[in-house]
């Protein structure tokens, strides 16, 4: 059982904050993620996008966002558990919660963040009848790890920049790497799609278009996909196929946790806390709705500071805390490490 | 008369923020400010301090973070009435305002945002009974143009970092720098104290201590000062006085504007869009109180989002804003300027 103060449902951007707001209030968190690293969309979905509204950036790609958040929140030293979904939530006779994940990891803290942004990110699935009997067996929908596919055939689907970026990378790893999408025509950065091309001239890249996946061919696992293309259907040889047709954000399991729910995403008491219905949860950042909200990045940041505070409070219901600043007191990480200003020097001068 | 949609007083990190927000709703903004600068405290009090809360930055100077701002909201052409104060405040029959300031000049908008800070920074004066005769006759107690003193006789009166600094500064434009300053030790960054005392030792900085300006000699302007050492009274003949003794935060007159006021500042409905008891007027970042309300940075820049939403709504009741988000749609700005993201191409791999 994996024990913390802040229990932190989502490691997007808003998730990520909380840690160093609650780091600097002297609270450990840790955070739930059912994608395979942090940062959520601005990791997962557009890292190469420039962001312009994030205060005091011109501009900032979303992946670079994420990497000076994990910077910042570095000397807290939070936990992660990736690559699961938080699936249900049990109140204790204390007031405190235990969250259980998809793959049964369980996690226990007086106080629940959810940060889950528009919700998890559930891969859109072609229509193939017997997909879901090779999944974890040669069929993947997000690529978790690259070196899964050293030295084994690669079939993708798809037609946007996952497929095409991915198709790209795996080159260098893959024995070898199909493409199969629907139209001639792909849709994505302008680099990528030449690249493809390049690739494809090369013979490094197998592309068959317009051409669809329509059966997994295989005992235990994926030995193959059948392909039709036209009029023809055939049978292509491979270990591992790989529909990228985008991930849709669902609220999930979390929908069924009790909480207030409006417009899909969770009511909160915004004149005060972003408290849900339910003491000692909260919900901060995307996943929120109160009257007048925005989903801004630089909205989260806020619930997020104004959710640590709270959250102190509940913890120790009689300290008092007194707000220091980082330019007055410094940084002090968990890890022994310390930021602070140059201190002022008394000194004479004669 | 200066014309405007959202007329900012202060022009600190909050102030400047709103600025882009409103941009991006095609609003255009004027600031006002007491300091010569933009910036506020971050540009006038500690621009070489760190801070490490902003999120997103590990570890940023405050004068950085004011460039990084002013960068960020160029696109938006903000106006600026600096080293004035606003004064009066008088709600037109339309439910517009007009701001007028400490030398008069008069600003008209629909909304008015304060976005004060700790209120306006006032210098601390020293107990000198005819200072006040020479203010602005040689007598300044924050330095706006260094030029002011090209080749004149300066004597800075003060112990802090202020005086340090512009001390050594003033050594390569003045004719002549003396500080005084009532005890032998300086209060500062090691780096200004060791240099005033290399600036000493070659005779560039003529150091009085302890020792205290206690009259202002001169008839129409600054001719001398008179200075108390031990029992010794002398005369030093000048141009200038400038005593560094800090600045004070006094929310001064905006505190008569008939707005409620609740420990030293402006009640906001937070639970909507941080207006104030009046209607069209707005407070945000330090200057306003609602429960829960902490003095961050971060939390001055939600608000001021929030705000501009609703100022939008209230300038333009029956238009309906859809949100695009900046990773989306790009910022455009008024003077024709475009930044967006590399857009996706649609292209065919034969």
């Amino acid at each position: 059982m994996i024990k913390t103060d802040i229990l932190i449902i989502g490691a997007g951007p808003t998730g990520l904050f909380a840690v160093f707001e609650a780091g600097l209030l002297k609270l450990k968190c840790h955070l739930i993620d059912a994608l395979p690293q942090p940062g959520g969309q601005c990791a997962e979905i557009y890292p190469k996008k420039p962001i312009y509204d994030i205060p005091a950036f011109p501009e900032v790609l979303a992946g670079d966002l994420v990497d000076n958040l994990m910077k910042q929140i570095e000397p807290f030293q939070p936990g992660f558990t990736l690559g699961e979904r938080a699936e249900t939530i049990e109140k204790q006779e204390d007031g405190s919660f235990i969250v259980t994940t998809s793959k049964g990891t369980r996690h226990h803290a007086p106080i629940v963040a959810i940060a889950g942004g528009l919700g998890s990110f559930e891969p859109r699935k072609p229509p193939i009848t017997n997909l879901s009997d090779f999944e974890d067996k040669g069929v993947e929908y997000i690529i978790r790890n690259p070196e899964l596919y050293r030295d084994k055939k690669v079939v993708i689907a798809g037609g946007g920049d996952s497929a095409l970026d991915w198709s790209i990378f795996l080159t260098d790893i893959a024995s070898q790497v199909t493409l199969v999408h629907r139209r001639n025509e792909f849709r994505g950065a302008l680099d990528s799609v030449d690249k493809v091309q390049e690739l494809k001239n090369q013979g490094k890249i197998k592309l068959i278009t317009p051409g669809e996946v329509i059966d997994i061919v295989g005992e235990e696992k994926v030995e193959g996909v059948s392909i039709k293309q036209g009029a023809d259907v055939y049978n292509l040889e491979c270990d591992h196929f790989i529909p990228l047709f985008g991930l849709a954000p669902k609220l999930g399991p979390i929908a069924d946790w009790g909480l207030e729910i409006e417009k899909n995403a969770i009511k909160v008491d915004n004149s005060l806390d972003y408290q849900t219905n339910i003491p000692g949860i909260y919900a901060i950042g995307d996943v929120n709705t109160y009257p007048g909200k925005l989903k801004l990045i630089l909205c989260g940041f806020h619930e997020a500071t104004l959710m640590c505070q709270s959250a102190y409070q509940r913890i120790f219901p009689d300290k008092r805390y007194v707000m220091k600043y980082t330019t007055v007191g410094g940084v002090t990480g968990f890890d022994g490490s310390k930021k602070e200003a140059p201190k002022a020097v008394v000194k004479a001068i004669d």
